[in-house]
């Protein structure tokens, strides 16, 4: 079992890393000196896998130095595999520690990485997946079991009849007309954003609209975009994948510090105002207010606005989009109202954006199928959409209850967290034992989930994040009496 | 109308572009001095919009300074919006003459560019599609009126019938194990590739897998890929993006001139060996032995296998990707087979290619959706995608048969090329006019086509491309009669 030590999860390291002085550098040689220097520390093992490098610019002026310099050098890096990067964004340790290289986009297969590693790689969600459990209580998706798969095919069918084949061709990168106006519409409707049809683009969901926006971003010159702290793991990975930086902005019960995000200087934010992921607070409205006015202040914020919908106290709270559609980038998909597996959302984005992102779509992908994207248009328009949501709102809700009860019965001394929407909760336990133990023992007694510690970079408490939306009422109070005993054996 | 000369339209710069002299700089301001030259050059009109800058080593070894400092010229230009670019690959010039700049990815308003000009934008074919035409002879598409409408929905009822709603939530980022097994017996079948589903990635469409690999190889060093020239101009234009340098290599009648492309010192080739476009040329056998000669000496070749299933006189030759597969990024798509609004490909990469393509779709879109790959392995493993295609092969090649018959009539005087396989035929006309002239004057008179221009680097003689595969013959016959008129009243 993995018991590493996981107090400090930030993987950035700091400029004065290794106490380089480039006044060691032999005259003309500062360059090879200096990239030499970057892969000894590589190869010895002082710069682990996964480390982010820091940004040309600070590195340069810490070291006093020409920014050409360090981009040499970590061009240099890349070119033989022991980093990745892009230009002048982030640049990540590939490689790790070996007298023989392996191949730098393969893991090195002596070293396998624990699954619940308190700093996963890139794979660590299909490893998830593929890993047996009797009960899978790991969050991301609302109840599959409840796919509208009647009302799906009978408005594929009806798409088909009407369908011309022109719209069988290329389309537009954009996506369809229909498609957008539908979205259009239901933004308008549920979260109170008054976009045109044209400012929509239709994306293969959130992961593709952050890929689109990581990359404009990179091309206006941002190469840090502040993420929340917990915040999602997987979008972290896929924002550093693309070459930026994240630095953490503590979420408190009021939600996102804005004062800790003024602090980090970086220009763009990514952020869950409706329902935090994982704490599932709401924004605050002093906070709401405070961050408008650092979006007003000429910061971008990107709105991941991944489970708005499944409010259940009250409406949830209209989009930031809503309010300073100027200074936000939107983004939402079908992926917690109807199935991941569809690969469908959208993305609104300040106008000044918005050329660079359809630019990017297109070379990406040429825009995403059609089939689908009217199937759903139909679906939206006929307000099947909507009625399917009412459903899976009632029934998610039961498991939610369900799974609070289960939570005080077994596990009296956790703290629950985010209750009041969205698809899971999120513990807090008050033991010294990191949770990706407790997560790794949960998951050889069949139970999945993931440990908090996946979506901090920041330390905390040990804590879960568990998906209740997709399980029958029996499997969650079973699944939690597996959490208590987990909980209670490894304390012992 | 367009009559811009158009005998040079190889959009990169010598490196000896502008007359730089490093000596000009002053003492200690060389980053300053050059990235102020460039700039005023691209502010006066001397370097116009989409020009290419040279590489930065190319550039740094010309002017005899370090590459540091080109980068970082390039990185400034970048930063105010004069060019983009991504590191060290290719660097294009965005913006273009005028006193107050405009937003650096919008085109300039008060500067249309026509339609129909030799060196077109990235959104040239959205203006295509949306220009309103009688009748429409563009090639890239298949007969879409063919579509298999009822085949695709009983194959989407089943899967929706037996899918499982573990299915529904995230997926693998390669595909569905049942679509990449059907895709591996379908190459295994019909091109001669024996690839295992392990190595089959799903993608959405060949423009995503060009973008996947162009990364890919990006992060390899990799900042150039020959192409055929001429060549599509839609592939050329996602390398160019992915921030690749595309040197032309000429196709003469036996294809791809392999000697011509050692000389252009490339590690890589795009090519399109079974039916080149727009040409339509097979490479004959010795070219065949020439090229598998020069990869197998350490050469990358991507090979998009487009349109091989459309041959008429005989069995399709078999993939290269057959031959050396271990220096053969092949893709693949079912644009041509039975419609490009699918948005479904394939690629099998070399072994040391693979896992990093597969973190490339992963963080592109977390894969393609599910349902339709499902639908599609389901309509390849019944044998209905085959059926299909032969009802296509037969209805396609009549109407090629009635193109070739009214291009006897109407434009005696023209070369066909390609007839032997495929969806267009190309065909080269003996004329001074501009074939951006006869294609825009087409297109005024309700007929749509490619200006060959548009798929050239270099010059060569005028011609169109021209799709006759989703036309009904009487509306090819009075296309072609309209382009004859088009010729004889230009050449007054």
């Amino acid at each position: 079992m993995n018991r590493s030590n996981h107090t400090q999860h930030d993987r950035s390291i700091g400029a004065d890393f290794l106490h380089l002085d480039p006044a060691d550098a032999p005259h003309g040689g500062l360059t090879d000196w200096l990239t030499d220097r970057i892969r000894t520390a590589i190869t010895d093992g002082d710069l682990p896998r996964g480390s982010v490098l820091p940004a040309t610019r600070t590195l340069a002026a810490d070291l006093g130095v020409s920014r050409g310099v360090i981009t040499e050098v970590y061009r240099r890096l890349a070119e033989d595999g022991h980093v990745r990067g892009q230009g002048r964004a982030g640049t990540v340790v590939m490689t790790g520690s070996a007298t023989s290289l392996p191949h730098p986009h393969r893991p090195d297969p002596t070293a396998p990485r624990p699954l619940f590693h308190p700093t996963p790689g890139p794979e660590v969600f299909d490893h998830l997946r593929r890993a047996q459990a009797h009960l899978d209580l790991s969050p991301g998706a609302p109840d599959l079991a409840a796919f509208p798969r009647a009302a799906w095919l009978s408005a594929e069918r009806s798409v088909l009849t009407d369908t011309s084949a022109t719209e069988l061709g290329y389309g537009d990168p954009r996506g369809t007309p229909a498609l957008r106006s539908a979205v259009a519409d239901w933004l308008t409707r549920t979260r109170g954003i008054r976009a045109h049809p044209d400012q929509v683009v239709i994306v293969a969901g959130t992961a593709q609209a952050l890929a689109l926006i990581a990359r404009t971003l990179g091309e206006e010159g941002v190469d840090t975009v502040a993420v929340e702290d917990p915040g999602s793991l997987g979008v972290r990975q896929h924002l550093n994948h693309a070459g930026l930086r994240t630095p953490p902005v503590p979420v408190d019960e009021q939600g996102l510090d804005v004062d800790a995000l003024r602090a980090t200087g970086a220009r763009a934010v990514l952020t869950t105002p409706a329902h935090q992921f994982p704490t599932g607070v709401v924004l605050s409205g002093d906070r709401r207010r405070a961050l408008t006015r650092w979006a007003r202040e000429g910061g971008l914020v990107i709105e991941d606005d991944y489970d708005a919908e499944h409010r259940y106290d009250r409406p949830p709270v209209p989009a930031l989009a809503s309010v300073v559609p100027d200074r936000v980038c939107y983004t939402g998909s079908v992926s917690k109202l109807l199935a991941p597996a569809l690969r469908l959302g959208w993305t609104v984005a300040p106008p000044h954006l918005h050329d660079a992102l359809v630019e990017g779509k297109r070379f990406s992908d040429l825009g995403n199928a059609t089939l689908p994207q009217l199937t759903l248009a139909r679906l939206m328009a006929s307000g099947a959409l909507e009625r399917h949501l009412r459903v899976l709102r009632a029934r998610h809700r039961r498991r939610r209850d369900t799974m609070i009860e289960a939570l005080r019965a077994h596990l009296p001394g956790a703290r629950v967290h985010g209750a009041a929407a969205g698809l899971h909760l999120t513990l807090t336990l008050d033991t010294p034992v990191p949770d990706t133990d407790l997560a790794a023992l949960a998951l050889e007694r069949g139970v999945k989930t993931h440990p908090l510690t996946w979506h901090r970079q920041r330390s905390g408490p040990a804590g879960l994040v568990l998906g209740y939306a997709g399980r029958p009422e029996t499997a969650i109070r079973e699944g939690v009496a597996v959490l208590g005993a987990v909980v209670t054996d490894l304390a012992r």
